[in-house]
C-alpha cells in the first residue's frame, strides 16, 4: 500500500478510497500504484446514480445564470485589456512563468541577486538630451500631485539611481538581476504592444571586459537551456569606442558622442540620405561622415585593426572579448560587426546584440558597457555593464523554429465527494494530501461523475479519489 | 573524487583546481568534500604575492572612480524611489520572493491556476458610487492619448473582465489565482505606501459555501507553512446576507445595500456618532439603525439565529462554512463575528477577514462572496468568491513575532584565477560547473587572495576554486 493512501487509512479508518480502473488506463501512470478495489466499479455505479437522481442543485457551471437585477441599466464595459497591453491568462501566463523561471535560474548560475523597482519613476530618471526613440515615447504623465512621473521604459535608470543611494555600504562588485514589466507610449497604431517584461543583468565595478564576456555567456547559456542554438542565433558585437576613436581623429566634440551613436544605430531603418543629413546636422564634415560610414560597415576585427592600427582600447578590448569568448565556449555564438552601436546614449564601450540569423525579427536582446551613467545623475562613476532581454522577439523566435513547449496544467489529485454529504469528508482528504505535498483539486460542488472525469481530463490529474457513500454508510 | 571535479579534470588534464583548507574549517561543510592537495597552500601564497605585486590596474572595486567630465553640470537625482514606492534591493528581494514563492506554493496545491492582468487599466473599470476608500484613492490620470487610465487598486474587476472576456469558452469552475502590483493614491502624508503587492484567489462558478471553505483553507495552509499558528492570527467570518435581512425587515432598498456596506465597513474607523449619522442620511430610520447595529454586535452564530431565525439564508450559509471548517481541520482559526462586512461594495455573501489577536495591525487578509460584480460590467452574472492577500501586514506581523526567515545570498561555488592570464581559463571551469546545474560567482577581476575569500563568505559560497599559475605553467 502507498505511503500517502496508508496514512489515510490510518487517520481515517471509516473514509473509502476509490480510484476508477478506466481511469488509470486512460492517463499517464500514477507515480504509486493505487491498489484497485473490486467493490469500486460498483460503488461508483450506485453512486452515479444516486448523483444523477439527487440534488444537483444545477446553480453553478453555468454561465448563463440569472442576470442581476441590476443588468439593463448598465453598460457593458470593454472586456478588452487597455490597447497595447496584455492579459495573461493561464496558458499565457504558463509560458511567461517558464521564460522567467529560465531568467532566473540562469541568473542564479553565474551567481546573480534579484532585485527591482518601481514601475513609476520620476519622470527625470529617463529624460536624456540625445533623441533616443525611449525618450520620445516615455510613458509620462502627471500625478495627482502634479508631479510628472513616468512608467518605466527600461531597468537600468533604477538600477543606478539604486546603486547612487546605496553608495559605499554595499562592496563591489555587485551583479544584480531583475526581471520587471517596462512601458512605452505610442501615438501611433502600429499594432506593438505598450508593455513587455525585461529581463536585465548588469555587474556594476567591475572595468575589466571579462564583464561583458560573462554577460554574453550567460545569455548563451540561457539560449541552450530554452533549445535555441548558435545556428539559430549569434551575438553583434562591436565598440563604442571605434566610434569615438574616428569621431577624434575629426576633432568632433565629446558631447555629440552620444547623438551621433543615436543617428548610427538607425542606420538599418532610415535611409543613408538621412543619416548623412543627421550627421552633417550635428556637425561632422562630409569627409568625416564618409570615413566613419566606412568604418562602421567593417565586418572583420583584422580588417578593423587595420585602419585603427592595434593602440586603441577599442580594438584591444575587441580582442580580448573574442579571446575570452573562446575559453567560455561561445566562439561560434559571436561575429564583430562595426554597425552595432544600439540605441541608447549611456553606452561607453562594448556593445552588443543578438539576433535571429534569418534576418526575420528585430534585436532579440542588447547590452553594453555604460561606465558614465551614473555621473549623468550627480553620483561617482563606477564601471559597469549590462544587457536587456525582452519577452516578447524570443517568443516569436519560438514559434518561428516550432520549440515553443507545450505547457499544460497539472494536478496531482482530484477529490470528489459522491454525495454532497460527503463534501466535508472529500475536504478531509484534500487536506490531508495537502498536508503532504500534494496537489489538490477538490470538487466543490455535486457533479455528474461523467463531468468529474472531464475535469480530471483536463487538469492532467494523476490520481482521482472519490469519496464514497456506500461504504462510508456501511463502515 | 567527487564526480564534478573529476570531469573537470577530464576535460581540461592541465587545468589545477584548489580548495583552501582554511576555508573549509571557515565555512559549512562542502556538500561534496574535496580532496586537498597538499600544494594548494604554497601555491595559494605564490600567486597572493604575484597578485599583489602585479598589474592589478586598481580601476575597480572603488566608488572613488574619477568622475565624468559633465559632472559639475550635472544636477544630483533623487536617490528615493518616488513617494510611497519601494525599491527591492537583494535583501528585500529576497523576502518578496520567499513570500511569492509561498503564495505560489499554497495555490499549487490547492489546483489553482495562475494569471495576471494589466497594471494600468481603463479608469472606467474600478468606478463604483458605493463611496468605497479605495475608488477615492484610485491612482488614476489621463494618458497621453487623453484616456482616463488607472494603477489598478485591486485585481478583481480585472479577473472579472478576463472572466466575461473569455465567456462560454473556459469550463466552470476556474480556480484563479494571481500575485499581482496595486496601487492607490492619497493626497495626504502618512507615511503609508501607495504601492503594495496582492495575492488573490479567486473561485469562479461555485454557488455552495465549500469555495469560501476551501478559500480560508488554503489561507490557513499559507500561515502554517510561514510559521504563524492560530494563537497568532484568526478569521472573523460573517456573511452580508445578515445585514441585507435586517435591511429588508425595514423595507430598505437594495440598492442601497452596498453604501450601507461601506458605512458599516468603517465603524471602527470612525466614532459612532458620525456612523449613524451617515446611515441615516442614505435614508434609514433611528429604529432600523439601533437595530442595525445590535445585529453587528453579536459575535454568536446561535444568538444570531435566535434573532434572525433558522430559515435565512444567511444563517444557512454560516452553519455550513463552520461545519466545513471542521472537517478541513481549520475550526480553531475562525470565529463568526457580525460586524465584519469588508469595505468593498460588491461582496454579496460570506465575507471574511484575517485578524492578529494581538489587535496591533491592519487586516491581514480580506475576501468573500461576489456573485453580483459579473452583471455590474454588463456580463452575465456567475457566483465568484475570492480573496486579497497583502505583502505588508503579514510583514509586519513577522516581525512581530520575531519569525522573519533569515534569507542570505547563497552560491554554490566562487571560481577566481590567480593571474590575469588565466581568467579564460577560470571562464573555462565556471562554464564547466555551470553546464553541470552549478552556481558560479566567477572573479571577473585579479583581486589579492584576501579580498576573495571576503566575497566568498558573503556569498556564503561552499566551495572556492583557484585557478593556479604554478601548476598551469608546470604542466
Amino acid at each position: 500500500m502507498p505511503p500517502v493512501l496508508s496514512a489515510l487509512h490510518i487517520l481515517h479508518p471509516r473514509l473509502s478510497l476509490y480510484v476508477k480502473p478506466l481511469f488509470l488506463r486512460k492517463f499517464p501512470l500514477p507515480r504509486r500504484s493505487v491498489p484497485i478495489n473490486p467493490r469500486t466499479l460498483s460503488s461508483v455505479a450506485s453512486a452515479q446514480s444516486s448523483t444523477e437522481n439527487g440534488d444537483s442543485r444545477g446553480r453553478s457551471g453555468s454561465l448563463s445564470a440569472p442576470p442581476s437585477l441590476l443588468e439593463e441599466a448598465v453598460q457593458k464595459i470593454d472586456v478588452n485589456p487597455p490597447k497595447g497591453t496584455r492579459d495573461f491568462p493561464p496558458e499565457e501566463m504558463r509560458l511567461r512563468n517558464w521564460l522567467f523561471h529560465n531568467f532566473r535560474e540562469v541568473s542564479r548560475l553565474y551567481g546573480f541577486e534579484e532585485v527591482d523597482f518601481p514601475v513609476l519613476e520620476s519622470e527625470a530618471l529617463f529624460i536624456r538630451k540625445a533623441g533616443e526613440e525611449i525618450k520620445d515615447q516615455l510613458y509620462c504623465f502627471e500625478d495627482r500631485g502634479n508631479r510628472r512621473v513616468a512608467l518605466r521604459p527600461e531597468l537600468t535608470p533604477s538600477l543606478a539611481r539604486l546603486v547612487i543611494q546605496k553608495g559605499k555600504s554595499v562592496p563591489l562588485p555587485l551583479k544584480w538581476f531583475a526581471v520587471g514589466q517596462c512601458w512605452r507610449y505610442e501615438r501611433m497604431t502600429r499594432g506593438r504592444r505598450r508593455e513587455h517584461y525585461q529581463w536585465n543583468m548588469d555587474i556594476i565595478g567591475v572595468p575589466e571586459v571579462t564583464a561583458e564576456a560573462e554577460l554574453i555567456s550567460s545569455i548563451v547559456t540561457f539560449f541552450k537551456r530554452i533549445g535555441v542554438t548558435a545556428s539559430d542565433v549569434g551575438f553583434k558585437v562591436s565598440s563604442r569606442k571605434v566610434l569615438q576613436e574616428v569621431l577624434r581623429c575629426y576633432s568632433i566634440s565629446e558631447n555629440l558622442f552620444g547623438k551621433v551613436c543615436i543617428i548610427i544605430d538607425k542606420i538599418e531603418k532610415i535611409p543613408m540620405d538621412e543619416i548623412k543629413k543627421d550627421l552633417k546636422s550635428v556637425g561632422m564634415s562630409e569627409e568625416a561622415v564618409e570615413d566613419l560610414l566606412r568604418v562602421l560597415s567593417i565586418k572583420s576585427l583584422t580588417k578593423l585593426e587595420e585602419i585603427l592600427g592595434g593602440a586603441g582600447e577599442a580594438v584591444a578590448d575587441l580582442k580580448q572579448l573574442f579571446s575570452l569568448a573562446e575559453k567560455f565556449g561561445y566562439s561560434e555564438w559571436i561575429q564583430f560587426d562595426a554597425s552595432v552601436v544600439r540605441g541608447l546614449a549611456y553606452y561607453t564601450g562594448i556593445v552588443f546584440e543578438g539576433f535571429d540569423r534569418e534576418g526575420k525579427l528585430r534585436a532579440i536582446c542588447g547590452g553594453g558597457r555604460y561606465d558614465r551613467l551614473l555621473s549623468t545623475f550627480g553620483g561617482d562613476d563606477i564601471p559597469a555593464c549590462g544587457f536587456g532581454f525582452g519577452d516578447a522577439v524570443i517568443v516569436e523566435l519560438l514559434k518561428e523554429k516550432g520549440i515553443l513547449p507545450e505547457l499544460s496544467l497539472q494536478v496531482e489529485n482530484i477529490v470528489c465527494a459522491l454525495d454532497g454529504d460527503l463534501q466535508g469528508a472529500a475536504a478531509t482528504v484534500a487536506t490531508i494530501l495537502r498536508d503532504k505535498g500534494q496537489s489538490v483539486d477538490l470538487v466543490l460542488e455535486n457533479k455528474p461523475l461523467k463531468w468529474v472525469f472531464k475535469r480530471a481530463a483536463r487538469i492532467n490529474a494523476e490520481r482521482l479519489i472519490l469519496v464514497g457513500n456506500t461504504e462510508w454508510q456501511r463502515v
